[in-house]
């Protein structure tokens, strides 16, 4: 099977690896950047790379299946300006955080032929590039396909069983805006926390010489791709805001806790929290 | 040297595995709960157990360094208890999170010739128990110490070289006022965020199979000891409430950011909160 992976960054770059331990070896690999495409001929995880924008008709014509791990924003672009080179048949995929009126505008100009099944690998991390991909960062991790009208069983099925070949535990099929309702508060909602977290701080103390696990977890993600994750916060705004809500609604039960010293309250908040952690 | 750890919860526990690593061989435990006493002993991490409450005088009067991990609420009255029991010239240390109000409450009560030198380990587990403690906790951390007028540099100087043998990295030496600030933002807001977090989910959802690392490391921490941190909270409450409002203030640069469509200034927060996790 021929795989080819558009955008060789720290996801596409992370399903090379993964790709490549689970024994796949006619994977190819197209990336803007040179530098990227040699390293990862160096590394031996794609068998050949080609450079976004010059004719890129050889790589994609000859792929049973295409990996999009670029910004949301130029996959469109890069379904019109190859859509003549897919292969009939061909499967796409992508990897991107927001599905909802994405899904929808992608398969308004899908060539007939093209099985597009939207992917969300729930895995990442906080820095971009190559140099760190890894194909550890999918183990254990949960997947999500929005299943749209037009995508085939038997095509869901091959990219579910490599999907569960790269270590992701656990795949969920869901809508478009199921997906988009559930990612705003599992994905969106604590990035918006860990930056407004890290922003709260004041200038010039020397805080890192008070912190403990907690806070370096909890602002670990405030280490953000300024350009994607503005795309996936306005890609997903209402419901953003919506559970931007509740957050702040439940910060204002711990406040009025505090403020009016009710010990039972706080108690039963701390409770409700731990049952919900140790049940996750 | 003789050592006496009051309390083999989580973090005693840890004491107690980070001292055994340390070569110290001389070290006893107080806990209310059998249990714990012969799990420490049979881990060898303890030379002998003593039940609270019982007659402590034999393992107290022997005590060079006596570490009190209980919870802040129970060492006044330890050592309002115990304090005729005390060998004149014994180093005492404490592991408890909070320390204003709680340090000048305790010092009132010290025994002369007794130097109570107030510790903070910045570094737990969110599970309580000794079955927890792991001498790992201490690597790479944190440690403050709040300094009163009463401690002699010389038991400091003693009392440092002891925590990084354990293991922590570096030690700051504070006011307990400057600690309670500091460890409002750094600590407590961060319980506050992750309690509130998880509480803002939707009740009956499948939401675990919607996760990945951020929501993961976001709420750890809400698996929370109540009545632990119901101490903490309320006895840093000022602080506590004042960092929460920085918090909203940076919640609500999010939020307008979104409503009003505003890229360059949601760029601007993720581009700030990135620099600011680098440097940390």
């Amino acid at each position: 099977m021929n795989i080819l992976i558009v955008g060789l960054g720290v996801i596409g770059g992370s399903y090379a690896m993964a790709l490549k331990e689970a024994g796949y070896n006619e994977v190819y690999g197209i990336d803007s950047n040179l530098d990227t495409l040699r390293k990862a001929e160096d590394l031996n995880i794609i068998k050949k790379g080609f450079l976004a924008g010059e004719c890129n008709k050889e790589a994609i014509s000859k792929a049973d299946l295409i990996i999009l791990s670029i910004y949301p924003r130029l996959i469109k672009a890069f379904i019109e300006e190859n859509k003549s080179y897919f292969k009939e048949g061909t499967i796409v995929t992508d990897a991107t955080g927001i599905k909802g009126p994405f899904v929808k505008d992608i398969c308004s100009s899908l060539p007939d032929g093209i099985d597009f099944i939207f992917g969300h690998p729930m895995a990442g991390r906080e820095k971009r590039g190559i140099d760190y991909a890894s194909k550890e960062v999918f183990k254990g991790a949960n997947y999500l396909i929005t299943v749209t009208e037009i995508n085939k069983e038997e095509n869901i099925i091959f990219l579910e069983d490599i999907i569960y070949k790269l270590g992701f535990k656990n795949i969920k099929k869901i809508t478009p805006e199921y997906h988009d309702m559930m990612i705003s508060f599992t994905s969106q909602l604590p990035h918006a926390i860990a930056v407004a977290l890290i922003n709260s701080d004041e200038e010039g103390r020397d805080t890192g010489r008070f912190i403990g696990d907690s806070y370096r977890d909890l602002t670990r993600i405030a280490n953000i791709n300024e350009d994607l994750w503005s795309e996936l916060f306005f890609g997903n705004k209402d419901n953003l805001l919506e559970v931007i809500e509740h957050f702040l609604n439940e910060m204002s039960k711990i406040k009025s806790a505090l403020i009016e010293e009710n010990e039972d309250e706080l108690k039963s908040l701390f409770i409700k929290s731990s049952k919900r952690r140790e049940k996750l």
